[in-house]
């Protein structure tokens, strides 16, 4: 089925209206009338091919919800106008270890909602920055926010499991105190959903600017982190920290701010190492550097409930097709309070 | 009272005899007359002040084994005669949570047993090169090995107990595939628990001549870390790899054969920093770099019980006071398997 999207041709060229075909669904198939599409940092470095392998025509876009418009006559659980979902991942292979415990983002076959291998043309997958797409309906997550707050749900398929996920994996609750690092588009969900976590939430900016905006936000302090005093206010008095900054920088001042026991996940990945830890600060007090990717299907649904129930969205800034280029350009500045959707009504226009 | 002792008067003088003075048992006090002492790499670190913050003269040792001479009058646990050791610990605040919980080695004021703040003379600890100990009894541990492996005990109260913790904590036991890294005095040791503990065991060494003498200590695979295809076959499949290795190093090659949810201990810590691992190698598996130190008193006595019960104790070579330098300098070439352990009756001949 002919559907209008928004792409581009090469690395160096800037997205632009295409024509892509959608499947016709099989049997295990949700065909989805796209509402909104999040964009991603990962989408730009993607598009851009910052990262090795972009193919193209390259179709961006993994925060994605919708309408269902038709199912295959195996699918259980969607029927055509119910609200979905569509985060990073579209297929797996479905019989290892991990897609057997519900971690189809750890599967080593794991299919991107765009640039993954895929029998459709053109061989490789095409997202969300589309008026339709087909999935598995194992892929597909449902929706139980007010549909007003639809276009703003979009990031959570993203954003939002990526943050949750080591949140959760790492038991933050009552009672634990916990850094979120970055206050850009997965920094914010972070803050929020610790929050609703119920932690004791610090969130480091290094902008004097954001300190009122994070408190919205929901956390209980902001330290600005090129500040050597507040930071040192903090040493070894933090159970988790979630470090989303995707640049390469100097892990250890942040690292030192663990108790004993205590873990910092990352979840940005930048293309140069970062400095640190030392394996000093490593030892002496049984820290934990880790990292996340993501989410499993069954803990996206998860999340999803949970901010459906707890009313949490993204803070975003709805724009149409023709705004995509600008607002890179503005991601890449900062200028983004805190996550750009793409109204797909606008794809056709 | 005086004791006899072996240690150096600055950084960059040989070991030597010198008699230093040991206090009194106070009433919650163990004086131990030390059968052996093993020699930690520390030692030489410290003694030749290659960390920062040596305090001369130096009396190296914190792998001590001996009988108890006399105890102090609220001493509970232990009676003359009976054979004890003293690990690297001698005192910590014994009030916060780390000593709380029994893990008094990551206890913001734990004493070292040399080179630690004391008000006995000369103002800091002395270490296990000697004679004589006096230590607090929440610091004695009790050895239940039969006395003819007493020198072999001696290496447990640092290389037994720096390697048991971090496999205990990450909860090794059958059923689990572990690595260790590096097989010296530490490394002996991880392979030997490692192995009484139920888990596959595969150690990584540099050296293709020590592939027997590793499956000797109980290895089930012999890794040479140097050849790339046999690092390969590896990939993904490890639960736990126990870093022994004290010199900086690519910890990527290493860190990217953990399957998901892996983890990676350090044990070692060398003065500069080790490369990687790359943040892409943390979250696409979820993998975490940990470090641990040493180990709280009840789990070295935990350790000791569990080593006693299994029958094992370190590969050692016996040396005499005055062959001491020279161990430094086999040490130093990687010339011994594993462990040196000096005859403390040799410390006054």
């Amino acid at each position: 089925m002919t559907t209008k999207a928004y792409g581009a041709h090469a690395a160096d060229l800037p997205l632009g209206p295409l024509n892509i075909t959608r499947r016709a669904p099989g049997a295990e198939d949700v065909q989805i009338e796209i509402a909104y599409c999040g964009i991603c940092h990962s989408d730009l470095h993607q598009v851009r091919s910052e990262w090795a392998g972009t193919l193209y025509p390259c179709v961006p876009g993994h925060e994605i919800v919708g309408r269902v418009s038709a199912v295959g006559s195996r699918v259980t659980g969607f029927a055509a106008g119910d609200l979905v979902g569509v985060g990073c991942l579209v297929d797996s292979c479905q019989h290892c270890a991990e897609c057997a415990d519900g971690l189809e983002n750890y599967c080593d076959h794991a299919v991107g909602t765009y640039n993954g291998p895929t029998p459709d043309a053109p061989g490789h997958t095409l997202g969300g920055y589309s008026e339709r797409i087909v999935v598995h309906q194992r892929f597909v997550l449902r929706i139980r926010h007010p549909e007003a707050q639809l276009a703003a749900v979009a990031p959570l398929l993203c954003a939002g499991i990526t943050t949750y996920s080591p949140l959760r994996h790492w038991r933050v609750g009552p009672g634990h105190k916990v850094g979120v690092v970055g206050i850009g588009g997965l920094g914010h969900m972070g803050v929020k959903l610790a929050h609703a976590l119920g932690a004791h939430v610090v969130a480091f900016t290094t902008s004097e600017g954001k300190r009122e905006a994070a408190k919205a936000l929901g956390a209980n302090e902001v330290v600005v982190s090129k500040n050597a005093g507040e930071m040192a206010a903090h040493v070894k008095s933090f159970d988790f920290i979630l470090n989303t900054v995707a640049a390469a920088h100097d892990l250890d001042p942040f690292f030192v701010l663990l108790k004993r026991d205590g873990a910092m996940a990352l979840v940005g990945a930048p293309p140069t190492p970062h400095t640190g830890p030392l394996a000093f600060n490593f030892i002496m007090k049984r820290r934990s550097l880790a990292g996340s990717l993501i989410g499993g299907l069954p803990e996206t649904q998860e999340m999803l409930d949970f901010c459906a129930q707890h009313g949490i969205v993204a803070d975003i800034e709805l724009i149409r097709a023709g705004q995509i280029n600008a607002a890179y350009e503005r991601m890449l500045a900062g200028d983004v309070k805190y996550r750009f959707v793409i109204d797909a009504g606008s794809f056709g226009a």
